[in-house]
Order: C-alpha cells, then sequence, then structure tokens
C-alpha cells in the first residue's frame, strides 16, 4: 500500500473508533486510562530499548544535546508518563456537561451538552512523552487521536502507540482510537491536512513556521498553538523593584517556553530609574539585552535590536527592548509585533492597567505578574494540550473542555412550528 | 487602482476601526444602532431606487420571480430592517461578560471575559436586509464587518452601507467598521478568503457550493452555517398521530429553509401502520416523495429514491423515505448522508431516545419534536446570524456571544513563577 493508502486506512479506523467511543461515560474512559498507564510502566524495558534507537540515530545525525535529552526516555521518564495518565484519568470529564439550558415558553426542554469533537490530529515535535500525554487527553474527552510526532522520535513513538493500543483491546474504548500517522515523511503531514471529513481539528504544537505552513495549507480546522512572543511593559506607575522581579521572571526563569518574555517596553516618565536597574538584573541572570537607541543609551552592553529581534521569538536569554513614550505606544507595539499569547503591564495605576487590558488584544494579559502564568496547570485545569493564540473555538491553555463540542438537544411531546 | 488593492484599503480601515470600537461599552454601540436605524429610514427613497436597479437588472437577466421577491426592498421592508437593528440595539451586549473566574491558590485573580472576534467576513446570496441585519450584529458584538453580498444585489448594498457609514460618522462607533467588498467578480470574495491576519473569521451564508468552495480555498477561519439535510426518524415505539403531525410540520411549514426535513426514516416494525398514513398526509401538503422500494410498495405515488436524493437539500416540496430496520440504522444514515444540522426521533422509549440523542453527532438533536426549532429566534437568542453546522467554535444557531472570543486576565501585585 501507499503512504495516503496507509493513512487513509489509520484515520478511516479512527473515525470509526471515535463513533463508538463519544457516547461512553466516563468510567470506562477512566479504566482505560489505568490500563494504559500499567502497561506502560509493564513495557518499561521495551520502550527504553526502542527510544534508545532514536536517540542513537539522532546522535549520528549531530542533534544538540539539548536535543536529544528532550527525546530520551529512561525508567524515570517512563513512570512520570504513566503517571501522567493516572493523574488525567482523575480529572473531571467534560462530556455530558450541560453548557445552557432553558423550558422555552413553548414548553420544549433546550439543553447544551458537551460531546466530543471527533478525531483530533496532532503534530508535534521531539518529546515522544507528547504522545502519550497528548493520547490520554483525547481519550479522557471523548476523541479519537492520530499523532504525527517528530520523525526523529518514530521508533518510541511508534512502541509507544502499540502499547497504549494493545492496553485498549482489553477495555471499552476502541483500540483503533489512538493512531499513528503512518510514514516518517512531510508528506504524511499533509495526508492529515486534507483529510477534512475524517478529522475534525488539527492541533499542530512547535514553531512558527511549522504552524504556519499547516495553518496555510490545511483544509482542515485548525487551533494554532504555541508561540510566544510575549511583552513586559513597565508603566510610568510602575513600582520599581515590583517591575524588575516580573521582568527578570518573565525572562529568565524558564526562558525556553512560550510564556516566557521576549520583549520589555518602558515608558519614557520611568526609564532613567528603571532602566539601568533592570539592565543590571538582567546581567546577572545571564541575559543579553537588544535595545533601541534609548535603551542603549544606559549600557554599552546593550546590542542595537532589529525588526526581527522585535519579532522574534527567542527561547533563549535574549530579549529586546525599547523605551516609548506612552502606554498606546506600548499598546501599539504590542500589537505590531506580538503574537497574542500573553502581555504584561507593571504599574500602580487602576486607570493604566485598566486601559492596557481593554486595549491588549492577546489571550492573555497580566497586570503585575509574570507572563509566565499563563498555563493549563497554573490556571487550575489540570492538563494541557497547548496553548492557542487563535480566537476561534479556544484562546490561551487548552484543557480538556477545549478539546470538545457541544451539541443541543430539545424534547417536547409532539411539538410543531406554527 | 486594481480591485485588490481596493479590498486591502477597505480591510485595512475595517481593522483599525476594529482595535477602536473593541472596548467600547454598551451604550455608545446601541446609540450607533439606534443612528443606523433613523439614518435608513430616513433614505427609504434612496434605498428603494437603487434597490429598484437591482431588480430591473435581475429581470433583464431572466432571474426567476422568487427570486426577484428576495431582492426586492419597499418602503414596508425597509422600516422592518430599521425595526430589526432597533431590536438588536435591545439586547444583551455579550462583550465583557465574565465567562470564567476564580482566585488561584497564590492569589492571582483569574478571569475570562468576552471580547469580539475583530473583523468579521459575511459572505452572502441575495438579500439585501442581510446586510444591515448582520453589520447590526457584528457592531453589537463589537466587531467590524465586512460584507460581501451578491453581485446581484450590489447597487442596493452600496447605497445600505454608505447611510450605514454616514450614519456611525455621527457616533462614536468608527464608520469604517462597517464595510461593503468592493467589486462584483467573484474574485472579490478570494480577497475576502485569503485575508488571514487582516480578517479573522469568514460567515459564509448560502448554499453548499459557496460554503464548500470557501472551505476549501480559505486562509482565514471559516465558520460553516446553513447547509442543513434533516432528517426525521419515526421509531417503532412512535405515537403515530404525533409522527405524521411532526413530519409534516418538518417537511412542509416552510419548505425553503435549513431546518426543514430532506428525509424521513422509519423503523419497519411500524411501517405498515405509519407509512400509508404518512403518505397520504404528505400528499394532501402538496410533497412528492422520493422512496425505497419498501417504501414504494405502499403506494404508487412514491418516486424511486437515489443516493443523490439522500444527500439533497431540497428546500422544496420534496423528501426522501426508507424503512430501516433498526435504530442504529437510521442513526448510521444519518451520519452517512446527513449534514449535521438537525436531526429528529419521534418515539415514545426513553431507551430509544436516550440513544438516538447519544449517537446522532449533529449540532441539533429533537426528540419528539419538529426539526423546525433549531433557530436563533426560537431558542430565545434574540437573534441569528447563522446556523452552524460545523464543531469548532460555534455549532447550531449563532447569536451575539457566538460572535466574540474570549481573553484571560490575571491580576496580581508582583506575582512571580517559583
Amino acid at each position: 500500500m501507499s503512504e495516503a493508502e496507509d493513512f487513509l486506512k489509520v484515520a478511516r479506523a479512527a473515525r470509526e473508533a471515535a463513533t463508538a467511543l463519544a457516547p461512553l461515560p466516563r468510567a470506562p474512559k477512566d479504566a482505560a486510562l489505568l490500563a494504559v498507564a500499567d502497561a506502560l510502566e509493564a513495557a518499561t524495558g521495551e520502550i527504553v530499548a526502542a527510544n534508545a534507537d532514536d536517540v542513537e540515530r539522532a546522535r549520528e545525525g549531530g542533534t544538540s544535546e539539548a536535543m536529544i535529552d528532550r527525546l530520551r526516555l529512561d525508567a524515570g521518564r517512563v513512570a512520570k508518563i504513566a503517571q501522567a495518565v493516572r493523574h488525567v484519568a482523575g480529572l473531571p470529564d467534560p462530556v455530558g456537561e450541560v453548557v445552557r439550558g432553558s423550558t422555552l415558553p413553548n414548553g420544549l426542554e433546550l439543553r447544551q451538552v458537551r460531546v466530543p469533537l471527533g478525531v483530533i490530529g496532532i503534530v508535534y515535535e521531539g518529546r515522544p512523552n507528547v504522545t502519550v500525554d497528548a493520547a490520554a487527553l483525547c481519550l479522557k474527552s471523548g476523541n479519537a487521536v492520530l499523532l504525527r510526532g517528530s520523525s526523529s522520535a518514530y521508533s518510541s513513538n511508534t512502541v509507544l502507540v502499540r502499547i497504549m493500543q494493545e492496553a485498549l483491546a482489553g477495555t471499552d474504548v476502541p483500540a483503533d482510537a489512538v493512531q499513528l500517522v503512518p510514514g516518517r515523511s512531510r508528506e504524511s503531514v499533509k495526508h492529515l491536512m486534507r483529510a477534512r471529513g475524517l478529522v475534525d481539528v488539527l492541533i499542530p504544537r512547535g514553531g512558527a513556521s511549522l504552524i504556519n505552513s499547516i495553518v496555510e495549507e490545511s483544509t482542515v480546522p485548525v487551533i494554532e498553538t504555541g508561540v510566544g512572543n510575549c511583552h513586559v511593559y513597565v508603566d510610568a506607575d510602575a513600582d520599581i523593584d515590583t517591575a524588575i522581579t516580573i521582568l527578570v521572571n518573565a525572562k529568565a526563569q524558564r526562558p525556553s517556553v512560550c510564556n516566557a518574555a521576549e520583549t520589555f517596553l518602558v515608558h519614557a516618565g520611568i526609564a532613567d530609574a528603571f532602566v539601568p536597574r533592570a539592565l543590571a538584573a538582567l546581567k546577572d541572570a545571564g541575559v543579553t539585552v537588544h535595545g533601541d537607541e534609548r535603551t542603549r543609551a544606559y549600557s554599552p552592553d546593550v546590542v542595537p535590536v532589529t525588526e526581527d529581534d522585535y519579532r522574534a521569538e527567542f527561547l533563549s536569554l535574549d530579549i529586546a527592548a525599547a523605551v516609548v513614550d506612552s502606554l498606546d505606544e506600548a499598546v501599539s507595539h504590542i500589537r505590531r509585533y506580538g503574537s497574542a499569547h500573553t502581555d504584561a503591564i507593571v504599574t500602580r495605576s487602576q486607570q493604566a492597567a485598566r486601559r492596557f487590558v481593554a486595549t491588549v488584544d492577546s489571550a492573555a494579559v497580566a497586570v503585575n505578574a509574570s507572563t509566565r502564568f499563563t498555563d493549563g496547570g497554573e490556571f487550575g485545569f489540570g492538563a494541557e494540550i497547548g496553548i492557542s493564540t487563535q480566537k476561534l473555538h479556544a484562546r490561551g491553555p487548552m484543557g480538556l473542555p477545549e478539546l470538545t463540542s457541544t451539541k443541543w438537544i430539545y424534547t417536547g411531546d409532539g411539538h410543531i412550528r406554527v
């Protein structure tokens, strides 16, 4: 069979499985997740061996040690993956939740109820734990899943999916509800993007170029996730100690994640007091500042900023910086260069906070808090499939309810329209 | 300027207007809508004259009288359009609604708040009243709108949009928030479909072919609306009088709309008792039945059904029909041929109703009620922009809240992640 035929076979099996899975209540889904967790732990040796093949191939290909660390599984990491599946089993089931309901004037009983989306495609990069995390979240929310991980983790993912399928075979959840997209080629992503009617939604997790190419080419509806060019704006009325603490935390506490800050903007009225201390604190944290002329006036350590720097998701100990003449100029900068993920204001002014919150058009707006809090775990969702930076369907951290749609149900006793 | 440049100019103006409009509270938006309503009534003569040009051109082009009736405006219809705008002004504003909120364990105050989507593109057919209805709903929900009506109504729409813009110019809502997509060519729809970044969502209203071509080609996220291939399933346990009343209402009360029934399915166990009486009632209502062999056995009036009939949205006094051996077979038929709009079961069995509701994967499922109730007005939304048949963002009748996104806001006093 060709790769395209292989894909169709797998996608159709997932579709069938989704139909059987959708009406299942919570108990059999939780039982299936616990069976998956046990099976993964029992197969630790096999998983680690398959992963060793991926790691060896990556080493031979000259992959960086940082990337290899993301790829690598050992017994401890497999145990953590299994534990994460048990955690998902313990979360509330979003399916069946009555979102709205009323009795209409004519006596019809109307309910809007959460239902699974159906078949979810996930395209993601190196880390093989995502294979299991994403599958668990999709199953818990009653969805079948088509997983398309990085080709660098193909051996690991193949084994992980097979073990999950074998575990599901002994449960009420159809084994076909978890599928690996066959093939390592870039074409295999295309099959997924063009599978409108078989796949209900595609969630790409990864860098901007992956996400942009999927958005451009996909006929399956896409939920964009994760590109974070987050800003910290230090208002004229900011408390300087608070602003420095938030800025350093937002940039340096974990620079490789999407909710880390990539630019800071400072009101001219506080620049003399704030910028020299901020630059010193950032230097202590190992951060290189790429600043405009006005920022560079404060220190020779500041390197000249470029347009590309303002647009960049550095994911490193680099940050762009500019001095602005007003809050509105800061907001304009954020609208122009940002990715509408998370933007923060530090201010003691209630008026400034209100205006910033009202005019910044991003998934999350933080007031006197680090951008690092935009996270499903921090928000209390229990788990997160990604952070949506789009406006349709889901915006910001996506938990289990964001993996559902709704259905309207109305019940009468022979009601007709007149 | 080329049509493409004209489009970009208009789309950018809408984008700017959306930024200014988004933070406006309810009062200035309502005042602007009331000004629009007054201006439309005051310009009745001009509107009717422009519409007469469209009608004349349509007549010369050989357009059917039914289509011309949809196109035609007179003083009474203009008054109704203005009244509909005043009605929208009276509806609650979805913007600013707190959807969820909590205080996190660390003291951060977290709120998820409704915000406008931004710029909404609407592509629609003949009726010029949609130009004003859609604009009013978008403005009320804080969105700018790019209107692309049928080229047959271009003169009417040009005048309607100009009058709305002139009325807005005297209010706090930017006049550029309502825009007509320039040009009558099919290319002008393409500009709209490819305007990712300038347009936040595209809502096509119209036939299946328009909607499919937009879904296929658009890089702007689309909300599919309105194609309705609705089913009435008469279960073995149905009350026959109830089933006939519902079936005739669902098919014949208003055959030209998307929530009218296009197929009925009958359990074999009740066919002998139900089908002859149903066929007689449908015949009395002027309906032609396209049936399978088992249905045709009951009457020579039933014409042979085709695969295309099962897929068809007749929008006429025609209905497809089949006898099935089980509820599950009915559900399979609905999944295979339906459009996931609205499907109804008629039954006295609680068990059958539960299974039908759980396994039919449609925007709305009706139990012992006509499919005709799937409607924003009937559901108590006050107004409706369309009926979504997709699963992402909005499903079923779309009111004002469905024209919004959300934003997360979190407020602390120097909170950082540790």
